[in-house]
């Protein structure tokens, strides 16, 4: 096997999950599920992450059939996968947890492949920071580092977070994720001060409203989101938006200016595709053809061609 | 005196705000104020309204001096301008209205001059559904019809908002107003729904988060916000929008798909000067040069150039 594009750590879970367009048990889930799949439309995923002997053998050659490297799933013997149920009846956009049965992801200790550690792109999705630092900390010195994180860890491990965002070129989170870490109640203001940190570049995804990249030096851009009549399922978005971003960097290999308002537009485009059914499911059944034309019509959106 | 490129009719009055950046009092504003003066750094806007002998000189002479055409305005002999006090203290999003004087606005009956009425153009600006109406029937059959609206007539006059959607070419409305009219929750349900009315297009400001516009046959584009750090006063905002969208649509004197979605950044574009000092102050110091550089950088931040 290669060595990945993007090695990607993350949770990998079950999901039990009510909207308003009806419920489903037990799907395919997790924030490096959803990132890898996403990303791996335009490039090849080495996924870390771990699962008990109950995850669906199925699931695993789903992910293989989408060229996504599984080697860094580990499989604890007698071990119960991750699980998460929630519904998200009153507001598509804010989840309510129903139960997270932690299972045998409370003893998570990412172990990469030795050919992950030399992918040119690491992708850290939201998973307790300590667990961030401890696979920068495997990784080859010279991947280019991008994390995502979640209110929980704002909260609960906010040094350990600041830590990690010392250490990443590039973060990723929401709105009311940068308002609530910097303090800052406008936007701008909030995209810009996470640049503090020595970052890169700081993406700040806002739902239906789209995206907005922070860059050094002023540099900004934004895009809409592609507009979505009927959202379905919305778990996972924020993680297919970042696949759907990291994976046309790493498809490009490059995070220059140009690259990363491309990226962009991917995130924004993957996210709705994302949505559009339950779990991954939308992908499974995406076309090239499809995305293609969905890339033609998010360019014209944009007034871009 | 020649013809207007855009007759445009709504309130004239003189505003007392506080924002969290301060409290000023009887300022210019007013709709068709805001929509005039964003307007006029590309076309020639001809204004229709009312105002009390207390309305000071100094402010005709500023519209004039901007190249916008008075001859619409009537000065009502003893009267009193219309005056409104509000306050945006918890959220820059939504005013706070604290008193509203109807004054000699309660009996304005728009009257065209002659020339007015041959406008290619027609603002209808945020006034009483029956008032626009009015000047529907006063104006040129040519003329391409847009008009603006607010919550209140859309609760208390559905009937005759509708009677006027329906003679009207474009409605240019925010996200809140497009949700509450026509009942959908997804604002791009929302938006599609609200042309058949037999709009050519419908478009939803949403402040902070840029504007879509929907047209026939499934068109849609999208612009975010030009991104401000500061909002000083955000009243107007809404109408330098539609007079940044309209002053592109009457300079290129055309109405395509190619027209609006430049029209649509300039909205973006002149609302977010709007909202830079109280009032229509940052229009009263904005060169040319500023400007320029300001749709150079927009058109950067969405990746057009």
């Amino acid at each position: 096997m290669s060595v990945p594009k993007i090695t990607a750590v993350g949770s990998i879970g079950l999901d039990t999950v009510t909207t308003p367009a009806g419920s489903r048990e037990e799907m395919l889930g997790g924030s490096v599920i959803h990132f890898a799949v996403s990303a791996s439309f335009q490039t090849r995923v080495g996924i870390v992450g771990v699962v008990g002997d109950d995850f669906p053998a199925k699931e695993i050659a789903f992910l293989e059939r989408r060229g996504i490297d599984v080697r860094g799933i580990e499989t604890i013997r007698g071990g119960r996968t991750f699980r998460w149920a929630g519904s998200y009846m009153n507001d598509l956009n804010a989840a309510d947890t129903h139960s997270t049965e932690l299972n045998v992801f409370a003893r998570f200790e990412p172990k990469l492949p030795a050919e992950y550690a030399r992918a040119p792109f690491l992708f850290l999705a939201n998973i307790h920071p300590q667990l961030q630092l401890h696979v920068i900390g495997e990784m080859g010195g010279k991947a280019y580092r991008i994390c995502d994180t979640m209110n929980l860890w704002i909260r609960e491990t906010r040094d350990a977070l600041r830590a990690v965002f010392k250490k990443v070129d590039m973060v990723i989170m929401n709105d009311g994720e940068a308002r609530m870490f910097t303090g800052e109640g406008n936007l701008i203001r909030a995209g810009k001060a996470m640049l503090s940190f020595g970052l890169d570049y700081c993406v700040v995804k806002k739902g239906e409203h789209g995206a907005m990249v922070f860059g050094r030096k002023g540099f900004f851009a934004a895009v809409p989101a592609y507009p979505v009549e009927r959202v379905v399922d919305p778990t996972g978005a924020g993680d297919s938006f970042a696949g759907g971003f990291a994976g046309c960097l790493a498809r490009l290999g490059r995070t220059d200016h140009a690259a990363v308002r491309q990226a962009l537009r991917w995130g924004s485009i993957m996210g709705s595709f994302n949505v559009a059914d339950f779990s991954c499911d939308r992908f499974r059944r995406l076309k090239d053809a499809q995305l293609r034309a969905r890339v033609k019509e998010f360019d014209a959106v944009c007034g871009v061609r």
